[in-house]
């Protein structure tokens, strides 16, 4: 048996390093911007522990784009580099002097935001340079030192006359990578990547106008300064204790993050965790239209202030995708599968304590002012209901805050509407009926006739309803819910009290038999109920059951297999006591018998929303005849 | 001046490859079937060429998965490696041996499909395991090897009494990687990405029954045998020539492509092409659904039949990423930002040929079988028509085949159309007049006004279908589009002849001061107009150019800024010449003539889809009253 160690030629490395490093160049940028950064923070930690004799001041990190010369410029004003240094850190490989750092000063620096970790963020210059220099100072009294290497990997090093401390990255773009010569496009970069780093970033410069002073003469003319473009808030509102931000600061911070948004969120979360992971961030409530297809990908992921990415499947309970917002946690790993993320304890206790902080604070937002929270409701009942579905955890706590409201606007808790509705809704079986509606204008004669009873009816309109009735039903004893069109009123809420007919029982078969001949069977059921004869006199309903099935079904999960695709059946309910049904079995004339019929039929398909094209045309000229 | 070489130590780099070798810890199990794949066509090469003196024979890739020992073995009967081999393709991080064969057979081995780039693929094995053990036997006569290393990266090598020549990898599963020793993840994995490779891929085995003997005898019990489970298609149709194909053999590949897709494709586009790159793919024209947002990311884009994403963004024309299908070429670089990819000149010849085949392909249908054509249109329009709009060089080809549907479900060419009209709907000025609706429901009795006059009426139903007609106006003089509702029919194309008006101009005067007083002013104005007597007394229209506007601002780009949000306004068209126009002058009762008019108001709204809700309801309640 041999024994041996794998190597790996810098030649063999290097090429791929410029393929293979990020799967998208642009990070380059964020790659240098991040090492300035904490070649500035090493540089302030020194001082404040009193390592570095300096004066730390107010170091910026500048970045300049010189189309004609083909260069993109990075400087800061930070911790520098010896020439031994730059020997140590730049011309190996995956050697990490900020892990070196965090090493050497542990306890006092752990929270000194210092970014790097693998020692190859300086190397993804080569993802877009042809060749790199670095001229560079220490802030310990050595001379400068000018590296240069156009990635052969031959480098050469000499003194360089640099007087200023800190470090410049001159990188000539290669042919291949142009694109970073614009100014547009680094600008992007830094609005994507570094607009919260700790660090200002200064990119050009920009006009501002004096404030005009109190003596201005009166033909006082505007005066101009240029003034440095700083690119970045260096200290984002989520790095700031709650205790210390106003409401205001939330929303203005808001704005910072969706500048294109105008419309304000409904409110916002502040996270703040140390143990058992470190994390920070705020999450916003938006407005949520009905298209939520469009609402995902609008949490930006953070690490250090630096930006990752804005996918956060996995990392955020999948409810939660839909809010807005910023998480910073250095804990998250991120080059694994997402497989692995779900399954991982710290990632899923952090998806957690999200959600557990998400229903506190709706509680104490319904707790604090139930006004406001009501007024909120339809904006946020989706994430909501969703979130019942499918977190366990959250459905339990929802139960203090989620909201029922009916079509006059009233907000009811569920344990709110089960007594409310106690007396008047519960049927002579026991149950409790719960009438809602989907649809205020389509329903409207549905639910006339109900409230007429004295019933309240909820307006319960989500894309998710049906599957969210169908828990709370097996959740909660004795509770049904019925849309107020899956049966005539009386039918819906049955009490003791039974309505006589005016019919005998042989007018009403003659009726049934008649209607039966003029109704198209396939697709209506006549049903005939003795009713008050002011109810309407035809009225066509849709079983609660079969319609609540085809809606999970169409939905997406639940329902049953195929319900999707089944025809839709309706009844037509006759009122027997309504004077139009007398009225139709007396005709006696065939033809104007089935006129009657028709023209009552159509008028239950107009309250049902069911009277189509030439259908409609017809009836309408009809109707027009008929008043002329 | 000092020169010296940047330098790379393989314990700084190993545990980079780790973490950073691909963003996706799965894709391990790609990069292994591509180097067995690699070995057996080397080995296939090699035969072919007269330089390895071995029978080649039906050789497979074995992947296991051993779930108690915590191992995945992957194992090919390919070329093998002498200890000699192993020292330098193994021992040496990123050296590749694929190239090194390529450049060594040259023009022999150029269509030979090695995969291998880079000399890291071996390396990904370490993302997921903690041990790797190499056990390999070469073509040659030498004896088999087997190395061991556990990541250090120390290795070990020792000879091995392995008989058959290939190599056995196995991966010992690291602790935070198990999900891997599930034969479903493998599976998927496998699915996913090697499904078309061109080496046959066995993966455990499963049961089959033999075919019943002709002389079986009554009594015969089916008698089952265990065959190898091969999971892939080694030669996918797209890797065959068009002519070789069956219209069968192009249906069962989509079959194979999309498993749980029962709708079958409408029809399918062999992409072929050598020069000046190397391209082959199958695109498929689905049935689109109206939803479009779940129809893309479903081209799959493999390199030398291993899968390497399905998003084909800048590759595929917009327009085009709702199709189908495979794309397989090496010649696309992957490892570069979008914008680049964009703006490669490569790439753009690419996308150009992609639409240059598409547009052919569908001029080609469309002559050969119009009929056929004809029936698949409302499936493929959405993406005709967004072609149009986004691809000059489509819309300058689109003239041949692009069709304009009648509501009776005739199909005309806009060349056919303007023939056909220009004789009846060329109006007084020399405009030829396109009518059409949106939906053939809701604009039923507008349509049946026109068709009553001769006129041919288009059913333009897709969301973008206003950009469109902008277009089509803009490029062709004297044309313009109207929807059937604009206006009252006589004045969307207006003639020389006038009709006469029963009223006088007092009466006019009379009529229109009534209606102003009973009709709400802010949402319609009212418009006077002679008309043929038969024709609707109370019509409701929405002038063209407001509501084009306003669809065209609400569908995203063009339109006037702002119109997305106009509040709807209408004309109340009133025939003066209709019989209910003189009973409405004429009733004398303030309260009778009011109840007139609102009630045809209302009829007129129940057409244009306006009246509903509490309207609606009061509507049928008064209409059952006047009938009972």
């Amino acid at each position: 048996m041999a024994t041996g160690k794998i190597n790996v030629s810098v030649e063999n490395i290097f090429p791929l390093i410029k393929k293979f490093l990020y799967s998208d160049h642009e990070i380059f940028l964020r790659e240098l911007i991040s090492n300035a950064t904490d070649a500035t923070l090493k540089l302030k930690h020194l001082t404040n522990i009193g390592e570095a004799n300096v004066e730390y001041g107010n170091p910026m990190i500048e970045v300049k784009v010189d189309k004609e010369g083909k260069k993109i410029h990075i400087t800061d004003q930070g911790i520098g580099m010896t020439g031994e240094e730059v020997e140590k850190y730049i011309n190996q490989v995956a050697f990490s002097g900020a892990e070196e750092f965090l090493e050497k000063y542990k306890d006092s620096a752990k929270d000194s935001g210092i970014i790097g970790h693998f020692g190859l963020g300086f190397y993804s210059a080569f993802m877009v340079a042809e060749k790199v220099e670095i001229i560079t100072k220490s802030y310990k009294d050595e001379p400068a030192v000018h590296w240069i290497c156009d990635g052969s990997p031959e480098f050469t090093i000499e003194p360089a006359d640099k007087t200023e401390r800190g470090t410049e990255i001159i990188l000539h773009i290669a042919e291949d990578s142009t694109e970073f010569l614009e100014e547009n496009r680094i600008s992007e970069l830094l609005n994507k990547y570094n607009k919260f780093m700790p660090v200002p970033i200064k990119f050009g410069t920009r006009t501002e106008t004096l404030p005009k002073p109190e003596d201005a003469p009166e033909d006082y003319k505007e005066e101009t300064v240029e003034v440095d473009n700083i690119i970045n808030n260096p200290n984002p509102a989520w790095t700031k204790q709650p205790s210390d931000l106003e409401k205001e600061d939330y929303k203005n911070f808001y704005r910072e993050l969706y500048p294109m948004q105008f419309e304000e969120p409904l409110f916002h979360i502040h996270l703040n965790v140390d143990y058992p992971f470190n994390l920070t961030g705020i999450l916003y409530f938006p407005k949520l239209s009905a298209d939520l297809q469009v609402q995902k990908d609008k949490i930006q992921l953070y690490q250090n202030q630096v930006f990752v990415t804005d996918n956060v499947e996995g990392i955020v309970p999948e409810f939660l995708t839909m809010l807005r917002g910023v998480i910073d946690s250095p804990d998250i790993p991120l080059n694994v599968s997402r497989s692995y993320l779900q399954a991982d304890g710290a990632v899923k206790k952090i998806s957690n304590y999200i959600t557990r902080k998400v229903a506190d604070k709706l509680k104490s937002l319904f707790t604090e002012n139930r006004e406001d929270f009501e007024k909120k409701w339809n904006d946020i009942k989706i994430v909501l209901e969703y979130g019942m579905l499918s977190e366990p955890k959250f459905y339990e706590k929802a139960g203090a805050f989620v909201l029922y409201p009916t079509v006059d606007e009233k907000y009811f808790t569920l344990d709110e509407l089960k007594e409310k509705l106690a007396a008047t809704q519960t049927d002579k079986d026991g149950k409790l009926v719960v009438l809602y509606a989907s649809n205020k204008d389509e329903q409207h004669s549905y639910i006339a006739e109900a409230k007429d009873k004295g019933y309240e009816v909820l307006l319960l309109d989500s894309p998710i309803v049906s599957h969210l009735i169908q828990k709370l039903e097996a959740d909660n004893e004795n509770l049904t819910f019925a849309r107020v069109d899956a049966d005539h009123i009386d039918k819906l809420i049955q009490k003791e009290e039974e309505q006589l007919s005016k019919l005998s029982d042989e007018e009403k078969e003659t009726l049934k038999t008649t209607l039966e001949e003029i109704v198209p069977k396939t697709t209506y059921t006549v049903q005939l109920e003795a009713m008050d004869s002011n109810a309407a006199p035809f009225r066509i309903t849709q079983p609660e059951f079969m319609r609540r099935m085809k809606e999970m079904s169409q939905s997406g999960g639940g329902g049953m297999f195929g319900m999707g695709n089944m025809p839709e059946m309706y009844n037509l309910v006759v009122n027997t006591n309504h004077e139009l049904t007398g009225s139709i079995l007396n005709t006696e004339d065939k033809a104007q018998k089935e006129a009657l019929v028709k023209q009552a039929l159509d008028l239950a398909k107009l309250s049902q929303n069911l009277l189509k094209g030439e259908e409609l045309t017809a009836f309408v000229k009809r109707s027009f005849e008929m008043i002329k």
